[in-house]
């Protein structure tokens, strides 16, 4: 087996701490991770403080093998994502080209102005992520992605940035789902867990018009034994009257 | 000025970070701490592992005043956090016997497994947290809060322990959003966070039908600050020919 290829996302923003804003990217980041066989194992919501950003790319920077970050990138005084950065990395902030070119491109002439010029400045040795959006590009500097964190803007720039990742083995899922209580499953439950060990089972309550019920999610990058574990489950689910209703989704 | 009372959210679970569930928690913690007048600095989403339950844990026990946790307290094997909050305080698992009172008389005679005896267990010196949607309780050990993770319930116990909480002086907020670009506005909106400086200002972009605006967010403890701030800024919006549509929502 090949060691897991991970991630994290750092989500920058007040907004998000403020309760303001609902955040979504992580959630958005984390799902297409999945699909390219990249662990996200962490996630973080920091202020928009640059000790804070520092710190927090700092640490996950060097833990795993991604990192993604959202927010604080636009051309107000408020964004400093890219500053924080580029002291994080120890480099200097310049102005680039190419970041230059498309905005230029983008606005008409006179609309360019000094903030929005702010918007080309990345610390020195990223490659630009493309915008399709609204052009004001991200970048990737060392193992870590700058995004924006504007949902519509961040999808497109993650969808664009894929095929730069180098993903791992694929986890497959498989989700059974009963009306069944956890508390009245959970020793057969941990009981399979211990026979296939390879396979994350988890077991998720769920609370819905007045009623209780539990989705039990096998994850593996082993279809058999991925199918095996699910057999199980499904037997056992059978054997206290549930109905299981099913969700392979490799 | 006092020194703001801080916060830090803790969610843990495989199923935010695989993408599967989108976490509701962050955001209802966020604003409920903002009416009692504490800070939220900062929200890490963790997995279902020991050794990252309990760094995550110490590190922001250490940091701020308050921690408030969602998610593992449940009957299952996966359900690990109240073992690893008891390893980060370097204390016994104990068998509470409210909380088996609490259970005993919710479940039906014969009912109450030992898998959902084990909801009872509580690190040693742990308060408990009411749980009034179905019993098995959180608890407080510290300035560490410990709830469950499915929205209903976590709210639920939030709301019942509002009144354990010593906040401070809440952060007033005044909301402008106008259909102005913010690079149109940044130079001019960075000069007014000048003026005032203990107001923090915050500019988020929209993206709506295919159209971008700005929202302007003005935030501090003090009212008059805050109303001279926000006059600024809508003269401001004025000048450059956008119309306000402001939330006060002090």
């Amino acid at each position: 087996m090949t060691e897991p290829v991970t991630a994290a996302v750092l989500v920058i923003g007040n907004e998000i701490l403020s309760g303001r804003t609902q955040d979504a990217n992580i959630a958005y980041v984390a799902a297409g991770l999945e699909k390219l066989g990249i662990r996200l194992r962490e996630a973080r919501v920091v202020p928009d403080i640059e000790g804070e950003i520092v710190q927090a790319v700092n640490a996950l920077r060097e833990r795993y093998h991604y990192v993604f970050t959202s927010g604080g990138i636009g051309p107000t005084h408020d964004d400093i994502t890219a500053a924080s950065i580029a002291v994080a990395f120890g480099v200097k902030l310049i102005r680039h080209p190419d970041a230059v070119s498309a905005l230029s491109a983008h606005y008409d002439p006179g609309k360019l102005t000094p903030a929005r010029l702010r918007m080309a400045d990345v610390p020195e040795g990223a490659i630009l992520i493309d915008n399709p959006v609204s052009r004001a590009p991200g970048f990737q500097i060392g193992n870590v992605f700058v995004m924006a964190g504007v949902p519509a803007i961040l999808r497109a720039m993650f969808d664009g940035l894929a095929s730069r990742l180098s993903g791992g083995e694929r986890m497959l899922q498989h989700t059974i789902s009963c009306g069944l209580a956890e508390g009245a499953i959970a020793a057969e439950l941990e009981a399979i867990q211990h026979r296939f060990e390879a396979v994350e089972i988890g077991s998720y309550p769920y609370f819905r018009d007045g009623r209780f019920g539990t989705s039990l999610v096998l994850r593996s990058t082993e279809p058999t034994l991925l199918a095996d574990a699910a057999d199980a489950v499904r037997q056992m689910v059978v054997s206290f009257g549930g109905t299981p209703d099913e969700q392979p989704s490799g």
